[in-house]
């Protein structure tokens, strides 16, 4: 059998896991992720790890296909460009790793963790195999994964799946990008909680209100109220459903996947969320979904080793 | 040399060319679209005349690398699925044209013109060697032709590449599509033309309205009453400027082109049109255009020709 050595990056810590060709860990572990150390110091520490996550799963480096990193920012043939959340910046990731771990640098493998994330699901996940396929974030941001025909699209100085920041609404909020009313000002979860948070306060008497001023409020807030009936609830939520649709629509009439992963905390908040959003993109999509394929929402599967198994799946993806 | 057949379906007329490697037309001739005919009938008479082009470049059936055709309509696997232009429905053009010509299939292509126009311009065109560019043509509607990654990105069943149908401003006019505030609804000749009667309309004193009761409203009218300074013509342009650069931006966010060719006549408004969607492009894109590489605007560069030219290096592409 051969394995696989996905490693998910993140600001607060560093996970690794030794990943068969399923999906399935073999191993996972995680340090800390020491941002007051050079960048070169924590790959070598990350080097020292990985081989140790080997030794431990009772494997020899020969087993071992490949190493996949997934990283929160922008990478590009194998040399993260830019992380603002570790303050990296042109490190060559992949030639020290080969240096401290005596892997070919053929071997190893990095990405931008958005674009690591398709990969897992198409690799190992719920669109294994599909060759169009997109996967949507909805977190602090909205991050976007792009395969088409097959190929992991990143565009030019791999700058591009940036989905988003594409404006939907030209007099929406502000983006963190510069322009106003992108995708991210609508759908992500941050977005979702300013909307909650400006509907309390102009409906303070309002069930979701009260339900915020017992729990606080989180993406999740708006729909408990929601399912109480609460009419400022079911408001916003018409909204996030049709600006989260617009988005998702526009993406598809673009690059008309077979299916639209999301992910996110958001994204679990169950089959209904699915299924409304399915039933709106159904309708919108560019020539409908009878006579032209439909585009099939799912929710992300990897769970909470998404980014170790997305990792792993960049070195299947990339030694195909 | 290899000569390359490109053959340009149009609904009033089918132009043949026999093209050498570098674009450039040994032979180019046209005849009608009988629509009235079955289209069977029609490719049949199509697969002759290739034959007579041969004949009349002096040149023999193994000089020709193959037949490419362009095609206004939904094109998969070589079956023209659906063509409103043409009346035609699941034809299969390739398996004609073979069986009409003696070519074998594997040496005939055909794709949507759109398609079709970005490889014309990648193949012999302004982004020759450009591994990620977008066209987007400005006619009628608005039509967009991506190559991402070296490969031409057509989605699941060919029915991707419309990047006239995502929504820019979902308070704007009602699409073909069925959505509100398409691109194609800002962005066309069309949605140029609407705009200029709509400010004439009110308006009725201003240069504008003036210039097109002596010589009728065209895409250029608005920009001949620019020039001369007229206020209102100077709002329309302003807002045609910034509604074409966010759906630009938008298509770059996603993709990361290294080129965006714009086509249709309002392309051929000068350099100053390209300029100015230039400025704002490198503003707004995502992360700038000074660390991450540019998104550089062009305009078309191949002129009556580019469907031809176009088809033909769909078998450029397809044999590469």
């Amino acid at each position: 059998m051969r394995y696989y050595i996905g490693v998910d990056i993140g600001g607060m810590s560093i996970k690794v896991g030794v990943v068969e060709q399923s999906g399935k860990l073999a191993i996972k572990n995680t340090f800390e992720t020491r941002i007051d150390q050079t960048a070169e110091s924590v790959v070598r520490q990350l080097g020292d790890f990985i081989l140790e996550q080997i030794n431990l799963a009772g494997l020899s480096i020969s087993e071992i296909a490949g190493i996949g990193v997934g990283i929160p920012g922008t990478v590009h043939e194998n040399i993260v460009r830019y992380s603002n959340n570790l303050h990296w910046s042109m490190v060559p990731i992949v030639d020290i790793l080969a240096s401290q771990t005596g892997f070919p640098k053929e071997k190893i493998f990095a990405e931008n963790d958005a674009n690591v994330a398709i990969l897992g699901e198409k690799y190992c996940g719920v669109c294994k195999d599909v060759e169009h396929c997109v996967m949507i974030t909805l977190g602090t941001g909205v991050g976007t994964g792009i395969v088409s025909h097959g190929t992991l699209i990143t565009g030019n100085g791999s700058c591009g799946a940036e989905g988003g920041h594409t404006v939907i609404d030209p007099k929406g909020a502000r983006c963190t990008c510069g322009r106003r009313g992108c995708f991210e000002t609508f759908a992500s979860a941050t977005a979702l909680m300013r909307m909650t948070n400006d509907a309390i306060t102009k409906n303070p008497d309002s069930d979701l209100a009260t339900l915020a001023k017992e729990k606080g409020v989180t993406g999740k807030t708006v729909f408990d109220a929601y399912k109480t009936g609460d009419k400022t609830a079911r408001r916003i939520v018409k909204k996030y459903f049709s600006y989260i649709t617009l988005g998702i629509v526009n993406i598809a009439n673009l690059l008309r996947p077979e299916m639209v992963v999301l992910g996110g905390g958001v994204a679990n908040e169950g089959e209904w969320f699915i299924k409304t959003i399915q039933k709106q993109v159904d309708k919108d999509v560019y020539g409908g979904s009878t006579v032209n394929p439909p585009v099939v929402i799912k929710k992300a599967s990897l769970g909470n080793d998404a980014g170790i198994i997305g990792a792993a799946s960049l070195v299947m993806y990339s030694l195909k």
